[in-house]
């Protein structure tokens, strides 16, 4: 471990109201020091480092300027929280990040009174602003006190619609709230879209060069004989606003571009929006990235997500991987099944990198669309390829495609179109906590007539999914993957479809049967070799398919076994739901039968390893062999103890 | 019946390639015609005929201009799709619409080939037309061919993040496609945000008086010798289109505006367009909503939606009713918990007459929110409120919070906030067939964890749950009742909180309990009462909570019948699966149990009345009784006929 950094100014904040006593030139020393501490932390727990870098002087000034948590401020997407959990009362948990009990990744209501609004998914903030706005003017009451509104946004974010639709609302409403538009052309990955080129325009129209001009972008807000001096910054801006920005189009007041990185822009420009603003308030921040720490600025994606790291060198510590991740392995069987067929192409919201897309649009730039972060459109847009003779794999991650359900519904299912949805990051995820986990896609998909739902139990699974979904041509398709590596099994050479709607039997037993639909499959193979060690020979199933059913098998398990036990990485409503409606519908319960499915529990389960959060579910090895021996009647190990 | 309009013209119009036979002139008059023929079509059908009425000189221009069905024609929303299907090869059908085996309301593929896209939630029409672009450019093969791809949407539609995702992405993709904005001023309400308001001041900057002018609007993408010409034109435009209208700076080349009743400007505009346009290509076209027809131009709604109506007169044909909605006892029983408590506020997603929340906004107009049709943002709003201690009410129809879900889930449930979701249009809704059933919401909320997941069996009980959902104030908490009229029960005075998670027994029997959720209710209670006239006396029961779930009632009757049969209005994954659970879960499936889920059938089911759908979907007083008889193995009358 590397020194800590020495911190003599913000060793004096203990929280926010601290921010005060100082100077504004004791601020720049102080964001330097939180950048170190920033910094610091981050190379002892791993995390999202870039973001939090990249605001760290606008955090010091939100916070020297407003008054928090009575001013709500809502960090959208909030990788770039730790600076603001550093000075808002959590600097002495802040190297816990990520951890099991430790602190959130994501600003988190339970977690602090100074994190008004929680969010982990992207373009939530100027609602929530909005909201409090809205709330403060009609007398809402609560502990903190309801001051200002404040959304603080990439552009990354604002290619989302529902960005637009809460700026299109707040123009309408007209009250006091401010949006900071965080500028730094970059998400998580580079950002897409018009609205992209349109902020560079702005930006390259008018540099910030001239402080002055700049920070006297809130010349409208401010009182008339300050205005008189101002007016050189006037003429620039109004080259800019002829006809007004976007923003002004849809009811803004617009401020900047500013140096994000300069608190003699940011604090003057704050302190006037605090005194002057009267309905809704853009500022637009430019800032980079990374900001400050080397390694992290010269990274490609600088330094957005990272593992524990060397402070000095920037080398990070990372584990070796004994297999593919399930991402890899999905990028590369869709490659190969590119190779094969020109009409595979393949859609991704915001997340190239993330779902291994990256690596297909390197093969076939021209096949390959990243929309933005943009699913509803996203969902649709391959409705629409599909609808044009193509076959789409719109690849998302399990809890993003919430986002686009609607659009799963009625532009896909209902038209019955082939658009092959690729479901990264089902199940529970790890770091990323409960707003990642990937619980209820099966729940929702497998519902929707016509609609085909696979899961692959392995890595090797998942490569004749892929070749599964690419020759669908029947209607929708979707397949899960969780995230991170597989069981490092033997791979085939190319992907074959699999026979719709028909599971496997992977080893034969007497009494239970356990019938796995994911990749809890190498848990239940666990539990089953304890369970023989007892005398307990358990069948082994692979129902690959949670919609249709392989109804000839399940039925035959029920026929044949005293117990049957369905296992899924998902909430009720899922695998086991469509098992328990098909066993009721044919009677198989009429004469008894041992029947469980085991869900995720119906909690939000926070951050852990994976393995700690499936036992927090119950969903290991040990706890499926007690299940078995539970359902057999055969006393427990555990339950002999206790 | 009023006589049937003479269409001379008209009647020579087998396809849509029949109208390139007429001059200009001759199209004038033949939109005349077609205006008549679908007054004429709707006051036998009934349906949506002011969205109709307004476009049906575009309808003549485009099919007039562009070569459909190689062009793709993609109608947002498509209530305003009826003078296009008179002209695609639909008129001898058009009296059937929206009745059982008629044709759609909207547009379908499954009806016909000059629907590429089909429609009924709004704003999905720009991504459709980049898809069919994109498919297009990458040699994307379909039986009709891929040609121009052409979205038309109204004003309303554009509050909708959707379509800024769209056009955002289409602005970077930079391909052909035409984007036809029809501003009537007016969606089903009049169109709320600062977008609408920016296109009245679009509007008001250039309208278009000046035919000329306005028809070259198209200069920029004229050859040069007319380009001369037009230069006053483009003089005139520039005062608006200097630093950018909205739709430039997002990428898109902007025509108009030009008035969409005028075929001499419609026409020379089209054609500019399709023999020039290299980009995306937005046309703003001014209509009037109902436009040439009094009685709709006159009504509030412009003729939105109406019963069959007498031509002459337009005096409606409605049938009386017996008892009031569930949308207005909805809506006066949160009236009257608004009196009772300033706090509760609610919100809706452009659907203020079609929720009864335009009664809320008469009464406490600062408490009410028509966010526009603006789901995601209207839910996260929502959670804001909340969280700035209001008690919001986020109503809006089932199948239209699927455009919400991931903000339920992420923003509310995660958050644990205290959002009220007044889920209307629940279960089957008729003539607005599959697109608008609200079949997936039991299954999608119930399996978040926190949530309250309540369903009216009655208008009575759906007083209470008004009053329940008020006083709730540990998490989120959502109530569903159907489309139509209540039952005609006797009224409460005043609602009364329920105890949460607590059913209630309806009726004591044996053998069989039949346990509802929801409106089916009435039809458990005539199945029994058949059953009883057979000497099978059921139990009855009215879940009311799908959770959490009344586990000792549920438990008691397990215990004490032969048979349990829940019935519900959705889909596989809610109520009957969470009983399941709890069911295998607590082992009463271990020694046998008559367990049947009736739920709605795993297809989307087409337009006809309530009851015939229900028919359809096996859950009438007649089917539950043949069910009833079927599991405990009495032959039924069916059965015995057969």
């Amino acid at each position: 471990m590397t020194d800590r950094p020495k911190t003599p100014l913000l060793d004096r904040v203990a929280r926010p109201a601290d921010l005060k006593q100082f100077s504004d030139p004791e601020l720049i020393k102080l964001s330097d020091e939180l950048r170190a501490e920033t910094i610091s932390a981050v190379s002892e727990t791993g995390g999202h480092l870039g973001a939090g870098l990249g605001v760290v002087e606008l955090t010091v000034a939100l916070h020297a300027v407003f008054d928090t948590p009575r001013d709500k401020l809502i960090w959208d997407v909030s990788h770039q929280c730790y600076p603001h959990k550093i000075l808002t009362e959590r600097r002495d948990r802040i190297r816990t990040l990520r951890m099991k009990d430790g602190l959130s990744g994501f600003t988190k209501r339970s977690e602090s009174p100074y994190d008004p609004f929680g969010a982990a998914h992207s373009s939530t903030s100027i609602s929530a602003a909005l909201g409090f706005a809205v709330a403060r003017d009609l007398g809402g009451v609560v502990p903190e006190g309801l001051g200002d509104a404040i959304a603080v946004i990439g552009d990354g974010s604002m290619s989302a619609g529902m960005a637009y639709e809460a700026m299109n609302n707040a123009g309408h409403l007209k009250k006091r709230m401010i949006v900071i538009l965080n500028d730094n052309e970059m998400s998580i990955a580079p950002p897409v879209g018009a609205m992209s080129s349109y902020l560079s325009r702005l930006y390259a129209e008018e540099p910030f060069q001239n402080f002055k001009a700049a920070a006297k972008g809130a010349v409208s807000l401010l009182p008339g004989p300050f205005r008189e001096g101002a007016k050189r910054a006037k003429d620039i801006l109004k080259g800019m606003a002829v006809g007004g920005t976007l923003f002004e189009q849809l009811g803004f007041s617009y401020l900047g571009p500013i140096d994000g990185h300069d608190l003699n822009q940011l604090l003057p420009v704050l302190r006037t929006v605090k005194a002057r603003a009267t309905g809704p308030t853009l500022i637009h921040v430019i800032t980079k990235k990374g900001k400050g720490y080397g390694p992290a600025e010269a990274a490609r994606d600088k330094g957005h997500a990272t593992a524990k790291f060397n402070v000095l060198t920037g080398e990070q510590k990372k584990a070796p991987s004994n297999a593919p991740s399930y991402t890899r392995v999905f990028a590369d069987s869709l490659i190969a099944e590119a190779a094969k067929d020109d009409k595979i192409c393949a859609v991704t919201a915001a997340m190239p990198d993330g779902t291994g897309l990256n690596l297909f649009a390197e093969r076939y730039p021209s096949r390959c669309f990243d929309v933005g972060i943009a699913e509803q459109h996203g969902v649709t847009f391959s409705a629409a390829l599909a609808a044009g003779g193509m076959k789409p794999f719109c690849t998302m991650y399990s809890t993003f495609l919430q986002r686009g359900y609607d659009q799963v519904v009625h532009d896909v299912a209902i038209q019955r179109l082939p658009v092959r949805f690729a479901i990264d990051r089902a199940g529970l995820v790890g770091a990323d906590g409960a707003t990642h986990a990937g619980a209820f896609d099966v729940a929702f998909l497998a519902n929707l007539p016509g609609m085909v739902v696979m899961a692959a139990a392995d890595e090797a699974e998942l490569v004749h999914m892929v070749a599964t979904a690419a020759a669908h041509e029947d209607g929708p398709i979707a397949f899960r993957f969780p995230r991170g590596e597989g069981n490092g099994v033997d791979m085939p050479e190319r992907g074959v479809p699999l026979e719709i709607g028909k599971g496997r039997i992977i080893a034969e037993g007497k009494r239970v049967a356990l019938l796995s639909f994911g990749t809890r499959l190498a848990e239940v193979e666990k539990a089953a070799e304890a369970l023989r060690a007892k005398g307990i020979t358990p069948t082994i199933a692979d129902a690959r398919f949670a919609k249709p059913l392989d109804r000839d098998m399940i039925l035959t398990l029920a026929a044949d076994h005293e117990a049957l036990i369905t296992i899924e990485e998902g909430a009720v409503g899922g695998f086991g739901s469509h098992v328990a409606q098909l066993l009721s519908d044919e009677g198989v319960f009429d004469e008894g039968l041992k029947y469980r499915s085991m869900v995720l529990p119906d909690t939000f389960i926070d951050q852990a390893s994976p393995a700690d959060m499936y036992a927090v579910a119950g969903m290991n090895a040990e706890q499926i062999e007690a299940k078995v021996l539970d359902v057999l009647g055969v006393a427990s190990i555990a339950a002999q103890r206790a």
